[in-house]
């Protein structure tokens, strides 16, 4: 028997057909792509012999669904992927055409490949085999193919509220998520949440001329700076009264975790060119796994052309987002900055402050999640080793919509790698990486099929 | 005996003219213009009786220069203006066109009649009486009319360098300056001085995303704000180390000027929709007249596009700009606040620090001066109060070269005034004043002639 997606197989010619399909969901012309791409795989999913296939709308581009609901007394799955991808730009990198899935040196190479077409065939797959060789599933699965995933799962929220009885269930099987190196084996149990605001400051109704005025006028650039620099302490610790308080902190086996992962902040910086910062209380591993940001992602102000200008800005301002640690609440964190800023800002300038929407909290999977150590027997086996624990620092709004609206945890199961060049030029999957989640799904759901469920 | 410059007269038709060439000097088209401008003026001087008209090369547009030295045991006086006028944009807000001389309720309108066509003009004409009337001059004039003003007079310093000998004189009256107010007589003293210079942060070879590097990677954007508010205390003074050592406390004369003048910092900075700022520890006129300030003219780093973006910025920067007081050195103030910057600068980012050319000290006219005294006498009996003595916060290159390449002291005697929209459409001039010019110069010239002369 040939390997899974090896060249001529029916699966590698689906998937090579699902990759032809451009289908951004960024792009405001991709409405037929992204049709095609849902015909491609409700056409699999019914070959599969999945039931109820349907479209589920949250506004935007619609999801695809589809159930096999035969397996009473066992776990319900909700396997969740998308079926759109970034935009191919800027296609002049591209070693081959980015809609013409191209095999080299044993990875395939397309937009999508490893974001997230490729995994996603590859889940279905390992469906299809058992489906084939068993003649049904050994747990229930619900199966969720999201469409806006690359434009930030904006109608996702909206999508599940609207379907939360359909897409009930017990835990999510995602096949998004990159695992994080080739050569270690890692289960992600947890992501930082996110919420954004921005600040300006007003201190005349015009620049000024700093001739006529400079001594005796507000430089908006000058209280835009320290407003910023408020924010944190010397030691590089967020500033903010409060902002820390809700942070949890980790348990024994989430410490330990940190502890065993193999991670140098300073080998990672020095490949991007920078050392270590930060808040120097706290290891760079807890820093980034349990601890929250307060990050200035621009700062403006006044006149930034060529050559000097004499002049006092009357308007400065800063972009800020934060990353938060598991317990603390996006909106109440804003209201803390915010008032921090109303705060230190001094009587001769005006503060407004706006709140970006689309907060999203932190996420922190059980220690003793029975689909979390499900994952983490079949990693074993498949990696000869037991896979560490990771967090990820970056932030994953599915992750924490799942749990928010529909009660679930999610547990990451991608057969992509994170060096695949997702979001870049060049985007492949190996095509052992695509071998490993097909045996890597059918092993995980075996599993759960042969545990005792007290559901 | 008509008024000067009332409309038929000679004086009023040779202004027009010269207000109706296009004598731009920032438009690299403007050559022909120069050079009629640099005609008419050296047709008019030699008219008046005066010699050795030449134009002297700096490397940019030729400033015209003249003499009259019969007036043995009499003063030398350098007498300053400039043909050359701002740009007229925005055109469509004019109401006559800029290059047409109008005269609209007792004002002329055009660019260039309030600075300093009009004023040149006034002092010419004073002249042109004078000899006319009497003769001769009651002392020795030196003209030198600038072709660069309006571009920085980038070439001046050069000029000056190379015809220093020419152009030596005992003092310079200046035909540019604008009075400050029409309601109030004043006398210009002195100004601020300038130095400039940019700084830059980097801290990683790219910006970074801060989902995967947020708490372990340094922050430009935070960097520069620190480094910017590093630069003054919470008070508003200015914490660079050593930065205001060398000001010079004023003299019990300039103080009791600063006293005497009329200013309301809060009615001043309500026009422009601000509050007053400042060090504290100085009065406000104090602050504009006698303290340098260090001005944060631009702030920028990272992303400033619209809603946010996750992103921790590998590079800022700020521009700064310092007025510089009697007393402080431009390089030396500079080099202070790099200085400073070096120290505060954390060691995960690399701060590369510009220096802006062109530096200008500030300029502070010998509360005794002889010419000084001369024109506040005139301006007293023209005005029939003493005029206030005032310093400007802004800077004129001009005065301060001709103190460091000349060796003279430079008084403003302008008959423009300060509210005619000079580097604006609709600069007009008023009737009122060059008529003020003409009875002024004239007065102030036999006030030298027959004052007692050392020299």
């Amino acid at each position: 028997m040939s390997a899974p997606f090896a060249a001529g197989t029916p699966e590698r010619e689906r998937l090579e057909r699902l990759l032809a399909i451009p289908s951004v969901s960024a792009d405001p012309a991709s409405g037929p792509a992204m049709g095609q791409a849902r015909a491609l795989l409700a056409g699999w999913l019914a070959a599969i012999g999945f039931e109820g296939i349907v479209e589920l709308d949250g506004g935007g581009h619609p999801a695809l669904y589809a159930e096999w609901l035969h397996a009473p007394g066992k776990p319900t799955l909700l396997v969740y992927g998308h079926y759109d991808v970034q935009p191919p730009d800027p296609l002049d990198l591209w070693e081959s055409p980015p809609f013409v899935a191209t095999e080299r040196d044993g990875r395939l190479y397309a937009r999508g490949a490893s974001d997230d077409k490729g995994p996603v065939a590859a889940a279905l797959f390992a469906l299809e085999r058992l489906m084939a060789e068993t003649g049904g599933l050994p747990v229930n699965v619900k199966i969720l193919l999201e469409g806006e995933e690359e434009v930030g799962s904006r109608t996702l929220g909206a999508l599940l509220e609207r379907h939360r009885e359909r897409l009930s269930a017990d835990a999510c099987l995602s096949a998004d998520g990159a695992r994080w190196r080739p050569d270690l084996p890692t289960v992600n149990v947890g992501t930082r949440g996110i919420a954004a605001l921005e600040f300006r400051v007003r201190t005349a109704a015009k620049d000024l001329h700093s001739g006529r005025y400079g001594g005796i006028a507000p430089n908006a650039a000058q209280v835009a700076a320290r407003l910023v620099a408020s924010l944190h302490r010397e030691d590089g610790a967020i500033a903010v009264t409060g902002f820390n308080d809700d942070v949890t902190t980790p348990d024994p086996v989430e410490r330990a975790a940190a502890q065993a992962f193999p991670f140098d902040a300073d080998a990672v910086l020095a490949e991007v060119g920078a050392v270590p910062a930060g808040d120097a209380a706290f290891a760079p591993i807890d820093r980034l796994w349990f601890r929250p940001t307060l990050e200035i992602n621009g700062i403006f102000g006044g006149y930034d052309g060529p050559g000097s200008k004499t002049v006092i800005p009357a308007r400065a301002g800063a972009k800020i987002t934060m990353r938060l640690a598991p317990g603390q609440d996006p909106a109440r964190c804003r209201d803390l900055v915010e008032a921090h800023l109303i705060r230190h800002c001094p009587p001769f300038a005006t503060l407004s402050v706006h709140h970006e929407e689309g907060g999203v909290e932190a996420t922190r999977l059980p220690s003793e999640h029975w689909l979390l150590a499900a994952v983490e027997e079949t990693v074993a086996i498949q990696a000869g080793r037991r896979p560490l624990r990771m967090r990820i620092g970056a932030t994953l709004p599915i992750t924490a919509l799942f749990a928010r609206i529909l009660g679930i945890e999610t547990v990451m199961f991608s057969c992509s790698t994170a060096d695949e060049d997702f979001h870049a030029p060049n985007e492949h999957i190996r095509l052992s990486g695509l071998a490993d989640g097909v045996a890597g799904w059918r092993d995980v759901l075996e599993r759960l099929g042969r545990a005792p469920w007290p559901g």
